[in-house]
């Protein structure tokens, strides 16, 4: 393998065709073939953030891939943002059809015009909806498996409330949300930013995006959650009578986790020489047994593997055993490669005595287990593992931080790949000259500044000169 | 309600809107929006369906939603079959694509031509994938929720093997789980038909598919498994070296378990003149908890229903309580007509002696449990409900089966909303003129002979009068 830090982009590359994660050369460009050692575990990612959803009051709803074009100029941001990039359907069979239809790029101008019908009076508020969906999006960047693909899969939540302060505390929950899951249960480190105003999402009001680091010191936009305001109620009449019996527009904000994307974060932070390393509740195999082959031995030895699964499977840890005809070395790379979170050795010895050998994929380190004892030991290793893993993520994550108080010395943090604070006008609409500036002379991009943080600024903007207002953030993205 | 019974499709809708399964306002036609109470349901069935084709060795992957046009002409049959429905994408953005690009009507042309890419030798087979997806179809039959419409949500398995007896047995497989999972754990039963020769999957040497029997005496199709033989590989190019070294094409089947009709069929199956009645393991609510007012004791019977929910919920049961506005009878309709198993009622008395009022949905009987023992209460009472409700269906079933010998005879029997017996030439290519007989002097279409049932025919034909080669069975279809 290459290596994941030195040669990022090309282990990327090795990783993908030899996990066997996805198939570039499915014959539409820009589209690819998800793998089933990817997407078993993107299933269990969707699973376990719709659980979340679920336990913070969101309702599964599907709405239809295709959106007719008026729905999009409804909200003439929306239409300018996304029209561009959309895939569009003008016939079927051999009909012209009267008004032609998006694939839908996100969902916005499909949900809201339900709402409208749904949404009548205080008692049908909040409305919070998820839908697990793929969405097209003609993109005319360089696509990349996983990380930026002309089709993706995702969540998209859609919530409407009330008063305005619900809808902020709503954007808070999406990101503490993100927090417990991506970091808590997947293990990615990220910060949420406040996107400039010139790089919100089409329509909204506020736009708040999670970026995490890929070990080439580029920025990955995970989830990001947008303050819609009331335009988009405005556009498509959604509203509700108040006590008084008055008509209102609702207050509504959105929230899309791309599990594709995620995933890409994912095997990359986690990732090493040797391959992928998967966390333990998300790895299709959790432990795989390799029988040590011996002379006169085999009976004994095979038997004690089948039995190591099976008490694994009983205790609902996904485990297998590999028969194959190959050497014990090669399935040891194999596995290690495919990130399996343990390996667990069975040969005559470990037969006779039922003290197995445990191999953990993260550390290498192995330990002796009694065979009594290996779902139970699996299960609290595997906690501790994850752990592990946070800790080592987070590390190399900080490490990552830096600052520059002047043009020059971003070029080079960022050269270094570098997440750089800097000083800056402002992340208002005018601060947008400042940051085309920031990316002609620095190659870098303004991220925004970090939620909730509120650092002040010292010296001046980076790029114009004049008294900073804020400190941003810039980065080489993806 | 309307009538189940005397006037299913009055109910059927009067269900789907009263319930919030699914709304026909969305503004392309065909298209619909389904809606939480449905979803979660529908949810349920994917998993159920998705862990058994994981238990018997199926692995998950994601392919494309466009196909390139050229992938379909590569099968005669199939792109005769598919293309008059597809919806085609020209564009993109402003630009006009080199190739059309269809929306998946069904994803044979996409998988096999990867298959052709991944199967090399016999230690690739048998390979057996199965995909969770959306498919779309510009149907000119008439559309009606969750039965027909332009999108659905299903289940495709696409399977390769070396040799034709194991594709047979794959086949049998896939009419096996079908009945371990709609009939076993939705309840619903079905007969399976091997269809004549007309009415095969485009590009199939067999097709086998499963007729339930709605309430209006119509049937409806449920899955549909496949014998696709060698004509997909030979298009598709899917081979492997034999032990000899020599290149054979694979053996291939593929199987469609169509969700969103499924769940019309379950909703029909179960339901009854009060409303849905929903299997305990599939009920988005299982238990509601309803409390009754009493002036004075209002503070102890909110908490005792609260306690209630909490325990229930601590114990994995899916338990609301009802705390709005409405009466107690109001509720009680509107959770029977939601189809949730099982009512809690929580008065003065019950709260005072932890003995609470249990009534279940499908037979309206009443039981009192104590709140220690109510968890353990429902699972077990969940799991006979399912049974009963699946006698009863069965029953229904069985009152549908009929015979005739003669055209006259059948079209009375198709009136009366029967499946009907008759002998008939036979269900290869000749009997096709027979079966137009059949629609147009009976109103009914053949569906096939019973799988594995080997039944002999007496007398002759019912169309064509000469000796009847096989019993078939007629209906009126959706």
């Amino acid at each position: 393998m290459k290596s994941r830090k030195k040669d990022f982009s090309e282990w990327y590359t090795e990783i993908v065709k030899e996990a066997k994660l996805c198939d570039l050369r499915y014959n539409v460009k820009g589209f690819v073939v998800f793998m089933p050692w990817a997407v078993s575990t993107m299933k269990k990612m969707y699973a376990i953030y719709e659980q979340e959803l679920e336990r913070t009051g969101h309702k599964p709803a599907w709405f239809p891939a295709l959106i007719p074009e008026g729905n999009f100029h409804r909200e003439a941001e929306h239409v300018e943002g996304f029209t561009p990039q959309v895939f569009w359907v003008e016939k079927a069979g051999d009909n012209v059809l009267e008004e032609r239809l998006a694939m839908r790029p996100t969902s916005e101008t499909a949900v809201y015009q339900m709402y409208s019908l749904w949404i009548q009076g205080k008692s049908d508020l909040p409305l919070k909806i998820y839908h697990s969906a793929q969405v097209w999006r003609y993109e005319t960047k360089a696509t990349r498996p996983f990380i930026r693909s002309r089709e993706f899969h995702w969540i998209e939540t859609h919530d409407a409330f009330a008063t305005r302060e619900e809808a902020e505390q709503q954007v808070r929950e999406d990101m503490e949300m993100s927090r417990r899951v991506i970091f808590g249960q997947f293990g990615i480190p990220f910060i949420f930013f406040q996107r400039p105003e010139w790089d919100k999402f089409p329509g909204a009001v506020h736009t708040y995006a999670a970026d995490c680091m890929m070990p080439d010191g580029r920025v990955l936009q995970l989830p990001s959650t947008h303050l819609l305001g009331q335009n988009f109620a405005k556009a498509f009449n959604v509203k509700f009578l108040d006590e008084k019996g008055e008509s209102q527009y609702c207050w509504q904000t959105c929230y899309g986790p791309a599990i594709s994307r995620i995933y890409a974060a994912l095997i990359s932070t986690h990732g090493d020489d040797a391959g992928l390393v998967l966390p333990f509740e998300l790895a299709p195999i959790q432990a795989i047994v390799v029988p040590i082959p011996k002379k006169g031995s085999e009976k004994m030895i095979e038997q004690k593997a089948r039995e190591v699964v099976e008490r694994l499977s009983s205790c609902g840890i996904r485990a297998e055993a590999d028969f194959t005809e190959s050497t014990p070395g090669f399935k040891y790379n194999e596995w290690e490669m495919k990130g399996v979170p343990f390996r667990i050795e069975v040969g005559a010895k470990e037969a006779e005595t039922g003290e197995l050998t445990v191999a953990r994929r993260d550390t290498k380190a192995k330990a002796k287990v009694r065979l009594g004892e290996i779902a139970d030991y699996l299960k609290n290793e595997g906690r501790r593992q994850l752990e592990d893993m946070k800790r080592k993520a987070e590390e190399e994550f900080r490490l990552r931080l830096s600052s520059a108080e002047s043009i020059g010395k971003l070029k080079e943090e960022l050269e270094r790949g570098k997440l750089v604070a800097i000083p800056f006008c402002t992340i208002e609409a005018e601060g947008k000259t400042c940051a085309e500036v920031v990316k002609e002379k620095a190659s870098g991009d303004v991220r925004g500044t970090i939620y909730g943080k509120d650092e002040k600024p010292e010296g001046n903007c980076i790029a114009c000169g004049k008294k900073a207002g804020a400190v941003a953030y810039a980065a080489k993205q993806y």
